[in-house]
């Protein structure tokens, strides 16, 4: 696969917000996909497996089987290069230093407001 | 405007490839549109200039008016933005890591193919 076929997968997937927020979920530990659903009780079953189904396939999560359990784990390689493809190593720590400031500056309009 | 009516913005606009190519080719240094028109003419300029208006509703280019010319100046905040929320500062060395040991094996692979 090409690496713009691969990227279309990447950002397909994260276009659509419920897919951002599943893997919001995923960050901090893996899920079932029984969890999942749990999780996200407004939509149905199949609507979640389509989901997870989009997000494996840009590689942005790792499904493992442990007995009758699916495991999905957050990937975060893709991610990684995104960062990388447009923030370059030597830019990251001014970008660093400009985020600081912007939140130091919101900081300081919100307590004056 | 809401985190996620922002987050569908940014996704929204790198979501197509050409953007993505306009933004790589804004990586090392800003552009004048008359420069990015040139750079992808197989595109007219009206389109290369609805493009930009979508990057810049994304906040991802910012551009500046110099006399007749409009310089376009990559801002890679809401790139940090996607990295920082799924790879939490923690984790970021360990991606590192686990990305390099990839790009290894990658390479042992193709060296012994």
């Amino acid at each position: 696969m090409s690496r713009q076929a691969k990227d279309d997968l990447v950002f397909k997937a994260l276009a659509h917000p419920r897919r951002r927020a599943m893997l919001d979920e995923l960050k901090d530990r893996p899920c079932t996909t029984g969890m999942l659903c749990a999780r996200f009780a407004d939509m149905d079953r199949c609507t979640v497996m389509q989901h997870l189904k989009v997000l494996e396939e840009a590689d942005l999560i790792i499904a493992r089987r442990e007995g009758r359990e699916r495991w999905n784990h957050l990937n975060a390689l893709p991610i990684k290069a995104i960062s990388d493809r447009w923030i370059s190593q030597y830019a990251a720590h001014a970008v660093s230093i400009l985020d600081r400031l912007k939140g130091d500056l919101d900081g300081t309009v919100s307590s004056d407001a």
